[in-house]
């Protein structure tokens, strides 16, 4: 630990967020994959009916395909008796036929076959059956030509089946962008050497949770507290990523490289936002992508991950700002934001009826604490020096959608409540 | 297309569940699996702090880790002086450290060093730093033997990072079941045959479906109508998966095989339920292992896997038979169940200042229709016969979690608002 070398130029979370935005172009790239590797991945190409869906009229249940007129003066009392056959070639025929099934030339109706009454190769008609009645008629699931799946469209199960039926076995979607983690730190580089597995483990916060995002992260390893040997790391390691992201040496006392190494490498964007935790985090532009400096303490890499990297990523290659999930909540408990700051906090929502908001912190904030994270599944911000009272309606974002899956997102069903 | 051979006997869906959950145990398997495999797993064993974390009290923040007793007459007007030194050995000495830090031998406070004014090797405090201020304390974070992660925690990033600072780099995680899914039709088989990629599309919705739900698909292909040959294949694959998924062939006309190839391999635990559609969905037992029998037709397969298949898979491997997102909205136009049958509808759930449902139909109900599938992203039920007026709330799930990131699930936020 020392003295800073250089103090932080501090700039407001919104300043930082449209710099980034104008600072790199996102290159648009779509691959074509099999259907069968398609499931959440996003469409890049707009899919039509290459003809009618159903290509004829089709019955829509099994049943007795027949000519409407001839059942006219059908009665339970005076019951229509038509010939079961093969072929309707004249009045008073009919032919059995399956759900799905075209109807047969001829016939313009039919009777489900759990109505029918069936006596030998005779079908006993008690009431009218009217013209159209049961059939599906050709294009009435999609016409030639009309837009069967947008593009665009996150691809679900049954788009997949429609895909399929369409006739596509390969289709384009968006590349996934994909981004580089790397840890900086030479301590980090000795406590591998002692046999510590993950002396990184910050720097695998943003490769878990970006691959929840539409992103494939990729974890490069350690890079040593050396501007240099940093700045042509990231020069080279520019061309193959849509964006690099370090975690850890952001800090600008003397050992921490990052920023230097983005100065020799290209230009800084913005370095220290008035957030807090978060306060280090910085930006640079290498070799025409975004680099990303994320801080190493728990508190401050979740808030810079989601108040900076993915909201720039996001909008660079999917455009959207905010592809968070939200909800609006009660806070159990009241809770006051910082002078000079935006603070980031996490909480655990839960629903009891309606959904509630426990703030998680315990002394100091919490920035330091694994847990005040793995408690929590949402964050939201506080305006500077602001009180938010107990009960108050927050708005809180999830970490990530799989969160989701852990709480009753929405209201508990009546068989849970 | 021919006569049914043999009548089904329909029961409640409640029964049938109640019979499908009773009929097998699922063996509950564990794999050991790297961390950075985890992602969304469902941890299988208790993790538990292996020493106190952290291991000694830390500082908070940089700054100037100094002893208490010695500020306490400081003000601005009479401030302070200690020396700035590496070790402290004596009254009025502090040291420089960094945050996260161990907090030196001898001191019992810290000094952000925002705060601090420096003048060479002194220290100039004009205010009283209190005992324990900018200290975390040693296992604050979580004491030596504390449970760090309970087992069955469905594993986020955050908890990832927790397991590699724990100092573990594989841990267990309950295994994927495994289903094997197969279409069954010989006119599928000679589709294929003239080359129409995917002539058994619809087999692919419980495969990019149960994919969703925490299980792993296996595509099997397509089984002829031979009930003799079905039996012998399932008897066979049944040894391989966890359980069997056989889309079609499940009428009981006198092509559809798997009726007779699941009383000839094992035995049948419910063949057609009261719901429509879906009507001829099955259940059997083959070598302990269910076999589920799924129409082919879009709509019907989709309610025989949301209602059917999902819960009890859903029941037996992972402990809730309701796995599905839920909310309530308000229906958009009136909608009426058929007599005698519980009606599964389709619906597309929007956010417009409140949820609201839109019930996705066209003529005859659209379980031939794969956009009546595709254009909603959530189901719901209605009793025999009632009749869901305009405006009325209702209960809706989506079909698969994914299709949460489509809709603002929760309500939007500001900005976007």
């Amino acid at each position: 630990m020392q003295r800073r070398k250089i103090p932080l130029k501090l700039i407001e979370l919104s300043e930082a967020l449209s710099l980034g935005e104008r600072s790199f172009s996102s290159t648009r790239f779509e691959e074509e994959i099999s259907v069968e590797l398609a499931m959440n991945r996003i469409l890049a190409e707009e899919l039509r009916f290459p003809r009618d869906f159903p290509s004829s009229d089709i019955s829509f249940y099994d049943g007795f395909a027949l000519r409407s007129e001839d059942t006219f003066n059908a009665s339970p009392s005076s019951p229509v008796i038509l010939r079961i056959v093969k072929e309707i070639t004249s009045a008073g025929e009919c032919v059995l036929i399956g759900g799905g099934s075209p109807v047969p030339q001829g016939a313009d109706a039919v009777l489900r076959l759990e109505e029918a009454t069936i006596d030998g190769d005779k079908l006993i008609v008690k009431k009218p059956i009217p013209k159209g009645e049961g059939i599906v008629r050709r294009g009435s699931d999609g016409r030639g030509g009309e837009i069967a799946i947008p593009s665009g469209r996150i691809l679900r199960a049954q788009d997949l089946v429609l895909v399929m039926e369409l006739g596509r076995s390969r289709l384009r979607v968006l590349r996934r962008p994909i981004i580089g983690i790397a840890a900086v730190g030479s301590d980090l580089i000795s406590r591998k050497a002692q046999g510590i597995s993950y002396p990184d483990s910050y720097s695998f916060l943003p490769f878990f949770l970006l691959s929840s995002y539409g992103f494939e992260p990729h974890h490069i390893g350690i890079f040593p507290d050396d501007a240099e040997k940093l700045a042509n790391s990231i020069s080279s390691l520019s061309s193959f990523y849509d964006a690099i992201i370090l975690v850890g040496g952001a800090s600008v006392g003397e050992d921490d490289p990052c920023h230097d190494a983005l100065l020799k490498a290209g230009r800084i964007i913005f370095h220290g936002i008035k957030v807090s935790p978060g306060k280090v985090s910085g930006m640079g532009i290498v070799g025409g992508k975004p680099v990303f400096l994320v801080p190493a303490h728990i508190g401050s890499a979740m808030a810079s991950l989601l108040l900076i990297v993915i909201p720039l990523l996001s909008s660079a290659f999917y455009g959207t700002k905010d592809p968070y999930l939200k909800l609006r909540a009660k806070l159990m408990r009241g809770v006051e934001g910082r002078p000079g700051v935006l603070t980031f906090r996490t909480a655990r929502v839960e629903y009891r009826g309606e959904y509630v908001a426990e703030p998680i912190s315990k002394e100091y904030g919490g920035s330091l604490f694994l847990t005040s994270i793995t408690r929590a599944n949402g964050f939201f911000l506080i305006e500077p020096g602001r009180k938010l009272n107990e009960g108050e309606v927050i708005e809180l974002k999830l970490f990530s959608p799989p969160e989701a899956l852990s709480i009753p997102l929405m209201e508990k069903s009546k068989e849970e409540a």
